[in-house]
């Protein structure tokens, strides 16, 4: 398939990178369905990190084998695959060259006691990701946290390390941590900070979450109100998250957080496609589901953001 | 002797490892009575580190001598001896090509009081792994420590380097520390999650304790029930555990503890072996005893991992 | 499109390389109209270097613009296009991500005297392969000059320099220099000891020249006659120098040399895949003509090579 | 002063440099009368190390003090001064943000005996270049003499060395040598194989000499000849030469050569730039005349390349 | 297999050599069906780079595929394998861990003029041993060689550097070159000389050929003859090179050259024996015949060295 213009006029807001970069780009947004649509469904795995095995794949038993995965993005004809150094490794040859894949580089666990912090251990390097042929390398940030400067400054030299050597870098940027409620977690004046963040720290591609209406920032609150910035509904929440990813400029993924209703999945994806978002990153949603399931669901995703339903 | 399908099987699992880690694992897995089998049974001796000498030799003098273990481990015809770096060097040429050895690269000891956190220091380099010929560098972590994002950030970079030239690692995945109750460190909840965070974290052989039926985790409570994940015995729990491993992608070998009667010891290499696991890695239960004893003990358990007994 | 078992069968052959190398040489092997049969068109356009700019774009001067060859070789639905670092930077961010480029790494010219010796400069690096996102590296060596050895150390060290970064080498093996007489630089032994020696050099991708039925060398001869080796036909010896590749196990493309007819140019095509080489390599003869005519040439060519023609 | 657009598209064609490089480029094509225009006048002074001071400063003794050159680049609203590390650093403080500099990083003398092969020394590095605030480095290459593979070895680490930090490299592309004759070091056909050649090795900037109508190389002659390529004047032999660079895609300026009447350099001028070439490269024929007479010659070839004279 | 005697006095002449070193030298002497012994047959297999591959290949074509003669090596139970980068690369994935492998770190060509001088490429490296797996890397030097200086310091400093890693050499000592005879290549004196410099470099195993009673320097051939040295017989040829090996201290192996009759195989092997010597490597003999006569070969040399022949 041929480069599309969708796809070029993303590529040409990174400018001044390097063209190992875009081309690292480029083979994440021409692969797959949603190929040349500047659209883009990621498939994420690093649950069985976060959560433990059984939280996770227990649903699905067949997510146990990291092949599964692997296996569910091809076939679901996704752009990327996105998981922790062992879970890559341990598929890397049987599936080189068949679907990008992105090297999780840090992860948190849930055996960390509350007095430990909010960070993630750095599993991953830079040259893991060339020896093992990933198309970029994802990084998770919490803004809020305690640990958040020593975090954006690890992210910041693996990125330049990074893109010298043509690896685009996908932030993860999770506000959480001390200086952020439950309910701040997902506002949206947080969120948006949170991928105006990431922006400032070079992501090229930005995952964040869907956000509420809840404004947890009091100085924050009132320019929302004062400027009238309508945040009204979640397309609109989208809309403000891509104006805080340089107006555009940056690629844009958003999460969904845990299991839930197809329905309201769908809602979701219709909801970053209207507000101008660049996709979704899927992961217990898709993996927690039958394979069967989840190949339906994803298909019907890649046709919303199609424009088809 | 020639490679067994069964090694091959194995060998498959670790796509896109290099020959060289790939050899040494073949070595462990060819080498003694269980070879060719897929078994293994390892002899570690860092209890000297861990809980010094006394409490760890004065039941069978001839144990304070490495050459002891060496000897053992040879005559009893076992996979590998994993020592700390003094002990290796001991009489790494004496016994030079006689018995794979694996290097613990870090160590614990009780001398630490409660508020310098759950840890160990790093003792051994890769270097010192091919200095002394040793077929794998072997390390700690403690998950749940406040400590762990720290350990797990070492073994990455160390597995790493030792990959890059050909040794394989073998994590003791080990839950301790703040976030952990005493009966949540044997819990199945936790064990499964244990061996995932080290096949996470690249091990080529996980090392996990022999677990009880506790669930410690509320969330993880929830789906072992919901699931009606069975379980209710050894063998079952070892099955769980296999599959956290990647789906048994990964070698795990189990080790069980304080040294206590042989029965108990035959009936946890039972329940390993019907549960699918790869082995036992059992120090103070083979050193702690008469080499005699040792030797006969020993000699049963290559019975039941060859379905003998 | 999805991986072929055929072009699975070929990656397999490269056991022990990391995953990086196999999923840049499944980028070439997925790519244009060939993607998924095995065979491969690459368009190389070194010959600027080589003999200077007016012998090699004056008879279709749209070639001096370094775009122009991108655009062909993506038009023509080739699998790779190679050239030496300024053609590729010329339209490395352009194109990012269109085409799979090979970053020709060392260069010869014809301004060189006879006293100079058959020697070629290094003109870009690993380092600069991985900043442009090119899929593989090229190097020429000349078997039979008094710098040979040379030579072959410093793409031994390019090589694995490269491996280690996930990126495979594309060896150009043209025997020339003080022990070859004209006639034997396309002698159909010597083109064979070229496969073999750029094999043993570890060349992921080989490129020979189509060869003679002269024998070069006295010790050789006997050899050929003696076990009455066919050479009689262009597609025999394309065979026999597949041999010489390690029985098959390495990617071969055959060179034609200057400009010809066409019918000389799908002769040899025919050859070529009538004797099992995987594919042509094809620069005066695409871009010396018009392209238009190139166009027509190389789409059949792919028809050739597609068993259509 | 605002970016042209012609300065925009001149940029434009570095693609995939980093913007330091763009941005050091677009200083001296934004530095002088000649601002904006993409013409480029650039006072060269390294005939001291080339020729001996007397033969390069007797005539006009003003030219043994370094800054005689910075003021006269200075006050003649050139695009830039090059000149060897001595010569730099000894007016560099004095004029720091003046003028844009080039640091000529290697060096010929007239006192190496025929034996030792035409090369010259590297006299400098890209850390000198950041420390002195230049704009770009210059390096000779000699195709045509036996050194010419070691010389195109070291300016492209140098080029990537450079580049990498934002500094442009110009390569003084001047052939002579063992493989080519007087005649020839200025043939049509060996100029646009020497811009070529500079072009390939990733100059930014490219300097070449003027050429005559004479055809050196007789493969090439045929091929002027067949193709009827018109290398009647000197405009269409510049127009042959940007060709040669990349289709026009890299800046070249010629130089003129020894000291001559002022006519025949206004004459050299006006065929750069009826041409199309980018400008000149002065140096004899500027420092060697009064310092009245070298600022009215160098207005008037402003003027020229204004297209007002 | 336990660890004999025999091996353990080997091993005990690497006195002050690190146990990694040890342990890979026992890995070769516990191998196969000689393996204790303190005997050994390697199959080498360079002789694709160095005369050709149809020369070596073409009268056992199946010899074109790497993975024969790793096979032939397993099957017919020899100590070790030794090969050229991409010979062993091409299996080393698929036999990890079957076999010993001896990475041949530099090779020579038969298309080298005689201008070139004796000489080999250094074609891999102590990291690919590594990587590889490899138990001893190979090397050839030239005594007798103009370049025989450089040799001798390229291989004194690999040495080291894989000595340091536990990885012993492995020195093929082949007098030739400006000042050696042809006769003279394969005189007793020369021989002897040649393992004593092989020694004297630090070989870890020594490789030279079977030498004549020819004495080729004058000063020599006086001493041989004043202390009437017994030098009659092959066998006692054999005893004065392994007096020659710091009187037995050190692995000598001894090639026979070109193919033949395996009466004379035989006949060699039991004067390497009776003469003390450890045994044969043995390539164009082995796969020259079809397996089934390699196999019979092979394995009545096992005959031979175990003294039943």
């Amino acid at each position: 398939m041929q480069m599309t213009d969708t796809v070029r006029k993303i590529l040409a807001n990174y400018e001044g990178e390097n063209p190992g970069v875009k081309g690292n780009l480029a083979r994440m947004l021409m692969t797959g369905k949603l190929a040349g649509t500047g659209k883009m469904i990621i498939l994420p795995v690093d649950q069985g990190f976060e959560h433990g095995p059984a939280r996770s794949f227990a649903k699905n038993p067949l997510g146990y084998d990291p092949h599964y995965h692997y296996q569910l993005a091809i076939d679901a004809g996704l752009n990327a695959y996105a998981a922790p150094l062992g879970m890559i490794e341990a598929g890397a040859d049987s599936f080189a060259g068949q679907i990008p894949t992105i090297l999780k580089c840090n992860s948190a666990n849930s055996l960390m006691s509350d007095t430990a912090g909010k960070n993630q251990a750095v599993t991953a390097t830079v040259q893991d990701a060339l020896r093992l042929g990933c198309a970029a390398i994802g990084f998770t940030i919490y803004p809020g946290s305690d640990m958040a400067l020593d975090m954006f400054e690890e992210i910041s030299q693996m990125r330049a390390e990074a893109a010298s050597v043509g690896i685009p870098t996908v932030i993860w940027s999770y506000p959480r941590g001390e200086a952020i409620t439950k309910d701040g977690e997902t506002a949206i004046d947080i969120a948006a900070y949170a991928a105006q963040i990431a922006a400032l720290l070079g992501a090229h591609v930005i995952k964040i979450k869907l956000s509420t209406d809840h404004l947890e920032n009091k100085d924050a609150k009132k320019v929302y109100q004062d400027q009238g910035i309508d945040i009204s509904t979640q397309a609109k929440r989208v809309e403000h998250c891509m104006q805080a990813a340089f107006g555009g400029r940056r690629i844009v993924v958003f999460s969904g957080g845990a299991a839930k209703g197809s329905d309201a999945v769908y809602e979701d994806a219709r909801a970053i496609r209207d507000g101008g978002g660049n996709g979704s990153i899927i992961g217990r949603n898709s993996f927690q589901r039958s394979r069967e399931d989840a190949l339906a669901m994803l298909g019907k995703l890649v046709d919303i953001y199609l424009g088809k339903d």
